[in-house]
């Protein structure tokens, strides 16, 4: 057994709070599993949560985390207060004072990353982040370790489980998103403003850290074409059922050419794959790669006690010793260009409204062709019986750029015959071992 | 940048002649990721294979391992021969000549896990064997470190890919057994003599390495229960289409009241599950646990390159510095008590052939109600028409202890009017997430 490690914990919110409790109730299982002692000595919060349940005597509580680091002398420091502001500050201030770091920060790691981790470098200070990327999936070990010698060429996450619960609702109950999402919130899926998880942003944080890992190459925020869920609607879910597909929120990175194609967005995938039958609020991983093959990761992407999985893992690995190569280099460099989303390949979805009349079928049809965007099935459904009314046109076609779709669609929206925005939704079926 | 470690490996088959040749090909790529400099300075084998690849020059060529151990120095060592034999010795030897070793020898381990660790313990090496269990899946990684914290409830496991394989095409295709393994050999799936594989040993292998690290308990092989496939009729796997199911050859370990259910047979999983999506050649393995919840891991378990990935992190890993604690204490410790095979509770498909004959169904369900197992589902398909035939009768029942309900299916077999033995696939709906 080394020396007793002293640990420093901000924030008491949901993961921290769990982190606390679990640190003062496990550490003797943990020094017989890991071999090594934590103990937490501080913990800095200003507003101690009236649901927090832990005990805090005998550790040094402070409402200020810069003057903890100030006063303190632990040898881990653990960030779990969140946002770009007080935690940079703290985070570059304990490496500076060559403390090692861990942190959940997706949002400071996609954003400021290559900032972070040049202040760790230059200090010599470590950082783990294993709990900034999907609850307690090991994403960030796995990527970094297990698959270190990997060559990765196509990635696709199911990372935020208030979308995938939605969307879940949405199929299995026939409801509409807005109702679907009052379940979500009623169930503490769902924040009271989701934005930040249904309209993707949460999604393209942690997809910008995986794929900076995994391709070894820094991916800037406004790079990542993004977009929610918020217009999927049932008849839409129903559309994919008959097609064989579900619809997910997928975070998809993909190296083409010596370029990387990255984006988050409503995805249709075939409904027997291993990644379809991820469900409700869990979230997965798809690894595509040489030499391991198709891999996935799967389980709780959010929550206290599955995120406090990883933290503590985290904290055990810093305290164990001290490896060669301790912070990643990728997030500063730039390996791969930027693949335009006009120039982005895939399979389509397109639903349109239209009046049911002869020869309507013809100028859809005309323009997609113009564009040399290739149909592969078209399906007209549920025909009003009288001429005039609208009716769904659904149409799928084999894999088209991006932008010329886009245009073609433009087109369609253009014509009289076509009633409200056609809606359009990206097929996605590289998925192997199903 | 730390000093060039030097790496040895014994075996030349499918993984070690991956091992080499990837040693040989990227070792920049991996100094750049992972800060360790790695060069292959000998190999042992007696027979190099012909179709090997590679290249071995500036590398000295053994013929016997254990000279190769005598003569040189490296760093590590990598077991890639197998089996019970020179393998241990080799592993040995160079434990206690202070040699970190890398192996990916299940049988090794699970037969004789607990005197290789203490060879470990006693002189201070390091052993890692991520490659034993579920080729590039990090499922010991995972355990160990992701989820150091975890207190495992239960372990589901597909983890071996013919069987996987076999059971797939049965399925997909409608086909006997024995075609279905045919197939699975032309692909190179399944070896000439598949007794290992299909017979579930490969799986007890694997499940005791599984169980020892995760249950922190010694688990001897012949405590486990263990049942094949060989006698899934392609009768059977509609019947579990029918009723919701899909059958897999599952590794399973619950902790009981204080005891370890742990055992590998057929069975029976809700088709919707996420496990019940592994398909083909693909491994998986679902982890239930407090705090990290429902987790799983997929890929590729065996083959060269996959497994490849696992051998190459972990002697990344051991180059890659010291930890404090380095060799699991478990594989020598009993925590809990076996449960034995006879009080194990599930639920049960039973699938009898009973003559068409008013009042068979009473005597039937009688002897169940005597052994108190209860009934979900009855149904009786295809009536022959003609009394006095035989038709099959499929029952499920409620959860039951399997002693009494060997006994009952015994009691049904010495019925007249039931011909040929009863067959029984053991039920599992544990699976969140889905």
């Amino acid at each position: 057994m080394g020396k007793v490690k002293q640990v420093s914990v901000a924030g008491l919110g949901t993961v921290g709070g769990e982190v606390v409790n679990r640190l003062r109730s496990t550490s003797d299982e943990l020094a017989h599993k890991s071999g090594v002692e934590l103990e937490l000595g501080c913990v800095a919060e200003p507003e101690v949560p009236d649901n927090f349940e832990g005990k805090l005597e005998k550790v040094n509580l402070y409402d200020d985390v810069l003057e903890m680091l100030e006063n303190e002398n632990p040898d881990i420091f653990v960030e779990l207060i969140g946002g770009v502001g007080v935690a940079r500050k703290a985070i570059e201030r304990a490496l500076k004072s060559g403390l090692d770091v861990v942190t959940a920060n997706k949002e400071l790691l996609a954003k400021n990353g290559d900032e972070i981790f040049e202040v760790a470098r230059n200090n010599g200070g470590r950082i783990r982040f294993e709990a900034s990327v999907g609850g307690s999936m090991p994403v960030v070990r796995t990527i970094q370790e297990s698959f270190v010698n990997a060559e990765f060429t196509e990635i696709y996450g199911i990372i935020n489980g208030t979308a995938n619960y939605v969307l879940s609702r949405m199929e299995e109950d026939e409801q509409e998103f807005s109702k679907a999402l009052n379940l979500a919130q009623e169930r503490g899926y769902a924040e009271a403003d989701p934005t930040y998880d249904i309209e993707g942003d949460d999604s393209a944080h942690k997809l910008a850290i995986i794929a900076a890992l995994a391709f070894g190459n820094r991916v800037p925020l406004e790079n990542i074409y993004c977009e929610g869920i918020t217009s999927i609607r049932p008849e839409i879910i129903e559309d994919a059922r008959r097609l064989g597909y579900r619809i997910k929120l997928l975070g998809i990175a993909k190296k083409i050419n010596g370029g990387l194609d990255i984006r988050v967005h409503p995805t249709m995938i075939p409904r027997d794959s291993a990644l379809a039958a991820v469900c409700n609020e869990y979230n997965a991983v798809y690894f595509q790669g040489e030499p391991m093959g198709s891999s996935m990761l799967y389980g709780k992407g959010a929550g206290g006690p599955a995120t406090s999985t990883a933290v503590i893992a985290d904290v055990v690995d810093l305290a164990g010793g001290r490896k060669e190569a301790e912070t990643p280099v990728y997030f500063s460099e730039v390996s791969l260009t930027q693949v335009p989303v006009e120039e982005v390949k895939t399979r389509y979805y397109i639903r349109l409204s239209a009046i049911d009349r002869p020869g309507v079928l013809a100028q859809v049809t005309r323009i997609l062709g113009h564009w040399e965007i290739s149909i592969e099935t078209v399906i007209q459904r549920g025909r009003s019986g009288a001429a005039g009314e609208e009716v769904p046109v659904i149409l799928t076609t084999h894999e088209a750029r991006e932008g010329p779709l886009q245009t073609a669609i433009e087109e369609m929206t253009g014509l009289d015959v076509i009633g409200a925005q056609p809606e359009v939704i990206r097929i996605e079926e590289g998925f192997e071992g199903t």
